[in-house]
């Protein structure tokens, strides 16, 4: 069902010099799937990394977070069980799974990044993952991108993976990412799971400034349902096996081509959203500020009335003139406010337009991929989010997931 | 499809002196259906109104506002049309229809408060409803309630009436309502359209601080969607023409009576929520005030993910953990939360609990109605609200209606 979204080409999927992956089935929830995934990082990588901002962010979060203090060797993926809502038992085993990829990678347990998704409130099987380990390192490859992306799928029908290369004033270097998410979707600070990572030299201090403003372009900009998970992360390596970026020019270019990346993955995750029909851009203009377009944004793209019209294609305007009225923008002067459907005006100054016909905003909902643009008229910001619209199959997938 | 819902028997609902009821086919949409009211009231009566927090609140409660400065005299009330997002045009509308109101009913047009719901961003068909006012004067009766409650049903399937009788120190009050709504249901400050009316006599201060109260601990404790509608007004007379409620006491007694029947009309929209086949009560609990319990228990109740486990009668606690970490609550912490599903302890401290089996959260989510319970342990405070589940019929009822 995914909206205008095919499986990435894995030639296309440029490998990143001094990030190796390596995949296995580890049986953690399901035989016979790829659900475990390890990334070995070169001793010269600097990462940094965005959470779920869930008061019941996973055990695996909370490892993540310490553990990123200390140079980071490695990541351990995990789905088919998220070790959340476990308590002070999840975080035993989460450090449990560090210590034996840390064994097996030669690193400190302290040196390993892990990660889980999956099942909330279940205890993770540690021993299935230990076993699983040997295979995942012994898989450990640089053009294992696509593979990569499989392994981390939940309910996702595609696998993600997004992949540029941009020249810097020392040689060109690679960005290649993947991202794994359909429901749950509504990052606070980070995406279900999004791992990027670029061959250029990027200090500390740099990467963590151009990870989180990326984060707020791409992976904080998209909804499927309003649900924070528990387990979100995105997380960025710079390998330092590329050319360096340390010039304000080399970093602007540089952060353009992570931004790509990464929104290329945030729209890829909204594109197969739980049984998403359509994809849709919502545009808010002309408010105070940027937080204000953003919670009018979101306003539209969660209220349930909007999102079903939407899967309608019925241009029932009404529904996303009173999520607007509900975004809870003091003073907001809904006399003031237009609206369009792609390039159609269809409110203007809080009311319908004269000249708006119905079949015009029927031509524009009924296509695959449209845009809701809506002008506050009280300033000069703006904000842009993805969405999708909620189906019967959205209903289904929830209904029917763990039973 | 509601949830332990039936029509209201008309016989049990006690007419209110000094309140008239009439009702019309005026085919504002459809033609042969109940679909306009209007309410007489003696000169003795005093009238409060809460209404929508909705930034484009529509034309008639904007007007209706306007007119609650006078004694009010009649209410009319339309469905098929909401006249909102209609602009200045929809002004002029409303005013019309109160005029032609006036003019039958001998009263000025700012005595009456117009009331509209039904598809939003259409132009109002006044001369419909000027048409169809006589029929609606000539059917003027005070033992009309069940008929009221028929005329004002938009997506609802059954009409919702309550009745009280009460006594207070100088002799027996009654107090009857109805209301109505099924779906953009997540009223702020009122319902989508609620009118009580008691015939005891109440002073004008006394009876909005009443009206505030009874419309946070009724119509503002219940979600459906989380859509604020653009036309909600819960209105409360005070007819005058029964027993005088002046004392504390009296006050107190008749304040719980509308609490009552206000209370048992706002629960019947949620059992009559758009495609609901649960109801069920989201208690919060020991938080550190009502605001934060309120925040917690909508979180619960509005995240589609929670919703779709109701709906498929399946325990999957973690979502509610996830949707309580998601509230927003700043300092909460994950790991002093304990969750029952009725009386069974599923969660404590953050983590499943150990004595917890599946069977218990089965077979009390499989009920049509449940509670669940949440302690955030840092307090004394505590809310109550009311929801439903999301369902395949939610998204047909709202994929379809309109189109």
């Amino acid at each position: 069902m995914a909206v205008n979204l095919r499986a990435p080409d894995g030639a296309l999927l440029h490998p990143v010099a001094g990030v190796e992956l390596g995949i296995a089935m580890a049986g953690v929830r399901k035989a016979n799937r790829k659900d475990l995934l390890v990334m070995r990082l070169a001793p010269s990588a600097n990462t940094a990394a965005v959470f779920t901002k869930n008061r019941f962010c996973a055990a695996p979060v909370l490892l993540a977070k310490r553990h990123l203090r200390r140079p980071v060797r490695a990541l351990v993926v995990n789905t088919g069980n998220a070790n959340a809502g476990t308590g002070a038992d999840g975080l035993r085993r989460a450090l449990e799974v560090c210590r034996a990829a840390a064994d097996a990678l030669q690193c400190e347990a302290e040196q390993v990044l892990p990660f889980s998704t999956g099942v909330i409130m279940e205890p993770l099987p540690v021993a299935r993952i230990v076993t699983g380990l040997p295979q995942a390192v012994g898989d450990l490859r640089e053009a294992n991108w696509l593979s990569a992306a499989e392994a981390i799928m939940t309910t996702d029908t595609v696998p993600k993976a997004a992949s540029v290369r941009v020249t810097l004033s020392s040689g060109q270097a690679t960005v290649t990412g993947i991202a794994k998410g359909a429901g749950m979707i509504r990052p606070d600070m980070a995406t279900m799971l999004g791992f990027l990572a670029t061959d250029a030299k990027v200090g500390r201090g740099d990467l963590k400034r151009i990870t989180l403003r990326v984060a707020d372009a791409s992976f904080n900009a998209i909804t499927v349902d309003g649900d924070t998970s528990t387990n979100d992360a995105f997380v960025c390596v710079a390998s330092g096996q590329g050319p360096a970026a340390r010039s304000k020019r080399d970093l602007k270019t540089l952060a353009a081509a992570i931004t790509d990346v990464a929104q290329q993955l945030a729209q890829a995750i909204v594109r197969d959203g739980e049984g998403a029909t359509k994809f849709v851009t919502v545009r808010v203009e002309r408010g105070r500020n940027e937080a204000e377009c953003r919670k009018v944004a979101y306003a539209i793209a969660h209220s349930p009335l909007v999102k079903t019209a939407f899967f309608a294609g019925d241009p029932n305007l009404g529904r996303i003139l009173a999520a607007i009225g509900n975004a809870g923008v003091g003073g907001l002067e809904a006399s003031r406010v237009d609206l369009y459907l792609d390039d159609v005006l269809v409110a203007r100054a809080g009311g319908r337009h004269p000249a708006y016909r119905e079949e015009q905003g029927v031509a524009a909902m009924r296509k695959p991929e449209f845009t809701v643009r809506a002008l506050l008229n009280r300033g000069r910001a703006a904000a842009t989010i993805w969405t999708c619209d909620l189906s019967f199959d959205y209903v289904k997938i929830n209904a029917e997931y763990r039973s």
